[in-house]
C-alpha cells in the first residue's frame, strides 16, 4: 500500500519559529505613525499588543525565535499536523502532478489560526494581562483565540463580522463553548461601531471595522490587550510551524515542492506554509513558485496598489506599507469571510514586490466546485477559504496534465468547512452567486488608498 | 515535554479484524426467522446485506478476518487515529488516574462509523451492487456511508430520523456534499413510513422506524443492498480496528487499561474499542473493566430485558437475542441521536449476560457538562454521543481521586460535535432538559418485548 500520510511525533514539534525578516533581501518599509509619519518602534505598540509580540513585530535580526515550552505543550494537542498525499484527487484529475497537503484542519479550533492564538495568549498572560479581545471574520480566528484564552486563563471578548455572525451560527457557538463573549460587528458598544452604523444601519460588517472595535475596546479597558489573527509580522512568524514541519515531512516523501500554494486573506496561513521553503529560494537558490490564491471579489494582490494604508476601516491603526485595495473597501459578502480583508501583510507585500510571490484570483463558485471535488475524493470538507487554495492547486495540476510535467505541488489546507455547510448547501442548490468588481469600483477604492502614498 | 499523542504510521493500519465470536466462552444465541423461529443462516441475509457481510455475521470460527486492501487504502485517509493522553482533563479533575482517549473524530465523516461503512460499501461493490441504502440517527452513520459509497462508486439513499434531520441540518448537508440523497423518516415513500405516519402524523422518528424504511427500499429496489451502522456482528467486527490500534498505542505508553469506556447506542464503537482488550480478559486472565455509557432515557443495558426482539420498529427484521427495552420503544428526543436505539447487539448482549461488561446511564445535561469541560481542557468539542463516554470517564476518574488509585482509563472519543452546536447552545443557555422514564412506562415497553420470549 502506498504511503498516504506523513506523520511526525510530538518530539518533532518545532522548537523555534522562522523569522524571514532576518534574511529578506529588501527589508520591509517601516510602519508609520499616522500623525507624525515617523517610523514606529516596538514600544509604540505596547498599549495595544503584548510586549513580546510587539518586539517580534520589529525583529529583523534573529532568524530563529524560540517557541516557549508552554506554547509547545499546547501545540502538542494537535501538532505536528499530518502531511497527506492527495492520491485520490490526483486520480480524479488524471494529473501526473504529485499533490501534497498540510492538514491544519485537525486543530481543535479547526484551522491554522490556533498556532498564533496560543502564542499571543501566552505572551499576554506572562506579562500579567487578564483580558484579550479581537475581531473575527469567518470565525476561525475568534474560535482559536477563544480556545487559547481559555487554556491560559484569560477572559476573551470577540467582535464577529455581522455577515459571518448570521451566516455561521455554529462558529459563534464554538466560541461560546470555549467560554468567550461574542458581539456582532458593527455594534453600538464602541465609537467605531456607532460611526459605521450611523452611515449605514444595515452594514453587514467588515474585518476592518471589527478590528477598529476590538482595538477601541482594548485601549479603553484596563489590563486588556488586542490580538490580531493575520497580517502582522509576529502572526506570520508564529505560523511558520506549518512550513517547518512540512519541510521535514516533504523530506520523508523524497520530494521537494515545485509549487507551494495557500489561500490569501491577510497572509498568515500563506506565510506559514511558504516562508520556510522560501528561505531556500533566498539562501540556497531553490526555484520553488509560491502562489497566493485570493478571491476575485477582494483582489488586493492581483489588482491592488503597493502603498501605505491603515490596517482597519476606521483608521485607528498605524500605517502599513502593503498591497491594498484601500481600507474603505467594502468586500462582497462571500462565504470565505477570512479572505474579505483589504490589505496584505507587510512582509508578504515586500516579497511580492520583489518577485518571490505570485497571486491568482478565483470566483466563489469555482472555489466551491474545487471544494466539493476535494470532499468527494480526499474526504475532508474544506473551509471556504481553503477552497481557494484547492482551486489553485487543481488549476496548476491540470496544467501539468497538459504539459505532462510531474510537478510536486504542496498546498495548505488551512481549515475544515464543517461549520460552513450552509455555504455548501447554497452551492449544491445552484444558488451561489459570484461577485465581480467593476473597473470603476476598483479604481475608486484604490485611489482612496493611494491618497496615503508619500 | 511529556508525550501527549501516540501515533502509528500507515504501515501499522491493521491487516485483520478481530472476530470475538471465535473465542467467546458462550456463543451468542442464534438469530431467528420470525415466521418459523428457525435459526437463520448467512444465505437468508443475502437479499438484504452483501454476501460477505452476511457470512461475517455468522462466522464463529475465524478469530482473524483479513481486511481487503482497497478498504485499508481508504482507511489510510484517516487511520491510524491518534491515541491521546488527556493531561489537561486530568489536571482539571485533580485525579491521579491516567486518562487516554482514542480519537476517532479525525475521520472525514467525523466519527468511527466510517470504519464499517467503507467495508460494507466495498463488499457491496465487488458483488456488483450499484445502490446502497441505510438509516441514520444522529447523521454520523449516514455521513459515513455517503462518503464510503462515493469512494466505491455506489449510489446512496439515506433515511434520516426526522428529529435529527431538523436538529442537525449540517449533517444533511454533509451527506449531500458527499453526493447522497436524504429523506427524513418517517416518510411517505415506504409502507413502513406510511404506517407510522398514519398512527401519528407528527412522529419525529426513531432509528427503528428508519431501519424499516431503508430495508423496505432495499428489498424493493433492483441491485440495492441495505447497510447497518451498528448492532450487527459484522459491524462490530469492522470496528475492531479501533481497539487493535489502541492496543499497540497503549503498549507505547507503557500502560495497560484498567477500565475501557465507550458510549453505547447499538454497540459498534463500544465493541470496536473493547473487544481487542476483552480478548485478553477471555484468553489471558486480564481483569480490565469494560463500561458501556448509555442515556438514562434509553436504558437498554441498565434496565432492559435479555430476550428476542426485532431490530426495527415495524418488525421486518429477524429476531435478535438482545438486551432491549422493546422494539416499540419511543425514546425521548435527546441530542445524542445515535444512542436512541432500543436494543444492544447480539454479541455484546451475550457478553453482558456473561459478566464481561458493565453499564452505567447518564442524563443529558450531565453528559453536556462533561463535554464542555472536555472542550475547554482537551480542545475537541465532542459529539453528544461521545459526551456519555466522557461523563463516565470523569465519574471513574473522580472515584480514583477519592481512593487515590492511579488507574489507567481508556475511552473512545467516537466523534466530534462540530455539527451539533445547536445542542451546545441549548446547554449553555440553560435550556436543555433531561428525560426520565417512569417505571410504568419502562415496564410497559419491556413486557411488550418480553412477549417475544420463547
Amino acid at each position: 500500500m502506498k504511503q498516504k500520510k506523513y506523520l511526525l511525533p510530538d518530539s518533532e514539534i518545532p522548537k523555534q519559529w522562522f523569522n524571514i525578516q532576518a534574511i529578506m533581501p529588501n527589508k520591509p518599509l517601516p510602519i508609520l505613525n499616522p500623525a507624525t509619519r515617523e517610523p514606529l518602534r516596538a514600544e509604540d505598540l505596547f498599549p495595544i499588543f503584548s510586549e513580546e509580540c510587539s518586539r517580534q513585530e520589529f525583529d529583523r535580526e534573529n532568524e530563529w525565535i524560540p517557541i516557549p515550552e508552554p506554547v509547545r505543550r499546547q501545540y502538542a494537542s494537535y501538532r505536528c499536523t499530518p502531511l497527506i498525499r492527495a492520491y485520490e484527487l490526483e486520480e480524479a484529475l488524471g494529473t501526473p502532478a504529485h499533490i501534497y497537503y498540510k492538514n491544519e484542519s485537525v486543530s481543535p479550533a479547526g484551522s491554522h489560526k490556533l498556532n498564533s492564538a496560543l502564542a499571543q495568549a501566552y505572551y499576554a498572560k506572562i506579562q500579567g494581562v487578564t483580558n484579550v479581545t479581537t475581531e473575527t471574520g469567518a470565525g476561525q480566528w475568534g474560535g482559536a483565540l477563544a480556545y487559547a484564552a481559555k487554556k491560559f486563563g484569560l477572559e476573551c471578548a470577540v467582535y464577529m463580522v455581522k455577515a459571518s455572525y448570521n451566516q455561521k451560527p455554529y462558529r459563534r457557538s464554538i466560541m461560546q463553548t470555549y467560554g468567550s463573549a461574542i458581539t456582532p460587528s458593527p455594534s453600538m458598544s464602541t465609537r467605531a461601531g456607532k460611526d459605521i452604523l450611523t452611515i449605514n444601519p444595515n452594514d453587514h460588517g467588515t474585518l476592518g471595522g471589527a478590528i477598529s472595535e476590538a482595538i477601541e475596546l482594548a485601549l479603553s479597558t484596563p489590563n486588556c490587550k488586542y490580538t490580531l489573527g493575520s497580517v502582522l509580522n509576529h502572526v506570520c512568524l508564529h505560523q511558520t510551524v506549518i512550513g517547518l514541519e512540512a519541510e521535514k515531512q516533504m523530506e520523508m516523501t523524497g520530494e521537494y515542492p515545485d509549487i507551494v500554494i495557500a489561500c490569501f486573506g491577510g497572509g498568515s496561513n500563506f506565510s506559514g506554509i511558504a516562508f520556510p521553503f522560501m528561505r531556500h529560494n533566498i539562501l540556497n537558490g531553490k526555484k520553488t513558485r509560491f502562489i497566493a490564491a485570493e478571491p476575485s471579489s477582494c483582489p488586493k494582490l492581483t489588482c491592488g496598489n503597493f502603498t501605505y494604508d491603515f490596517a482597519d476601516e476606521a483608521g485607528l491603526t498605524p500605517l502599513l506599507p502593503m498591497f491594498t485595495v484601500g481600507h474603505g473597501f467594502k468586500p462582497a459578502s462571500i462565504h470565505a469571510g477570512g479572505l474579505r480583508y483589504h490589505g496584505a501583510g507587510v512582509i508578504i507585500s515586500q516579497l511580492m514586490k520583489d518577485g518571490y510571490i505570485e497571486a491568482q484570483d478565483f470566483v466563489q463558485t469555482e472555489t466551491f466546485e474545487a471544494g466539493v471535488l476535494f470532499a468527494r475524493t480526499e474526504g475532508i470538507i474544506p473551509a471556504p477559504e481553503s477552497c481557494h487554495a484547492i482551486a489553485c492547486t487543481i488549476k496548476e495540476a491540470l496544467k501539468c496534465k497538459e504539459t505532462g510535467e510531474e510537478k510536486t505541488i504542496l498546498f495548505n489546507l488551512s481549515g475544515h468547512g464543517l461549520v460552513d455547510m450552509s455555504a455548501y448547501d447554497m452551492y449544491l442548490a445552484g444558488e451561489m452567486r459570484d461577485y465581480a468588481l467593476s473597473d470603476e469600483e476598483l479604481a475608486g477604492y484604490i485611489s482612496e488608498a493611494g491618497k496615503l502614498k508619500k
